[in-house]
């Protein structure tokens, strides 16, 4: 705003940017996509509508924006973990990684208020619900499905379809705690809830997916 | 409506009631609660603002009455499911239908949009998405776990908590055909979709709850 002699504002003006997406998925979030109005997402940002308008377009501009854009910040926590897998000593550890990271990229009240709006909105806007779906979600997916596959690969895991397997992983550690921060968003979780649901589903998941003691002796034999 | 020689027309205005709520489900879905006003729901259900008022009060009465309405038809499918597990053969059997019937209990289109719908709107309305989430989503859980602790009284299956077995298994067979059905609304799902899923969920939920051979020696001894 105030560095005009700057040749290049790309930095102030996408810090700018994004804080205007912030404050609009607050707004969308309260009034849904057709409550919401450009004067409240421009108020909410303390810009002008002018501004609102020459950055994003319009209404719609300004949802799709904020989409891609928390979409763009997806996977990173994932990315170090994938080395990991390789020196872990035991499944236990490997999976206790993976959950943890899950359950908390996942549980974060702001990525449960864009799953919430994205949910809201997607019959209305099915190619934005698309991006979000493979980006936000596929690719978390595929993250964890490359780290159970390397368990799966040192013989720590028996895990024909890594894929599959890591939905399975998803769906145990967060049915329960993704349910009830879709449905009871005013209770918010703290550890105390969450960190039992993901201990006892890494648990069933080691049991579903431990090696037969058959296969760990022809692999003991191999190496 | 053509009744009026009736002395009681409880049963005419209630299945008029069941059909402006059906209408208001339609209408709420696509334009969020905030965008949605009430002459659209009375148009959508062909009655007078009149009706629609005297019916339900104001807008917020009608959506509180589409959550409860709809909540008061739940469960019903795995009641008679709590027998058949006294008898089922095996466990593969009995997990089987309680599979097949969650599946088709959450994955029906009418209760993906009634989901869409309460997550949509459960910040402004905590109390009606706590009334969906006990009757709604802890009842079939409740339902899906007296299932399972027959399973393990019978020594078919292992099961220590069966509410968090119920939650895995939900989990584990929802988890992706759930959040397609959320993101990708537009994409309909076939059985050739789902079928695989809940194949794959069903076997990871037998095999990570599946009694050890020693209880199950220890079992036979006893029987």
């Amino acid at each position: 705003m105030t560095r005009h002699t700057a040749p290049r504002r790309e930095a102030p003006a996408s810090a700018k940017r994004e804080q205007m997406l912030e404050r609009a998925l607050d707004v969308f979030v309260a009034n849904g996509y057709v409550g919401t109005t450009t004067d409240q997402l421009a108020a909410a940002a303390s810009v002008s509508k002018q501004t609102l308008y020459k950055t994003f377009g319009d209404k719609q501009g300004v949802f799709a924006a904020l989409i891609h854009f928390a979409c763009d910040r997806v996977e990173d926590p994932f990315a170090p973990l994938v080395e990991r897998m390789r020196t872990v000593p035991s499944a236990q550890d490997g999976v206790g990684l993976l959950a943890v990271q899950l359950a908390g990229a996942i549980l974060t009240p702001r990525i449960q208020r864009l799953r919430r709006l994205v949910i809201a909105e997607a019959t209305r806007f099915p190619d934005l619900a698309q991006v979000y779906w493979e980006r936000g979600f596929a690719q978390t997916i595929g993250s964890v499905a490359r780290c159970l596959a390397i368990l799966d690969e040192r013989g720590l895991l028996a895990v024909p379809d890594p894929t599959l397997a890591a939905h399975h992983l998803a769906g145990m550690l967060l049915w329960i705690p993704g349910n009830r921060a879709m449905f009871a968003p005013t209770a918010p979780m703290s550890a105390a809830d969450v960190d039992p649901a993901v201990a006892a589903g890494s648990a069933a998941f080691l049991r579903a997916y431990r090696p037969s003691p058959r296969l760990l002796r022809s692999r003991r034999l191999r190496h």
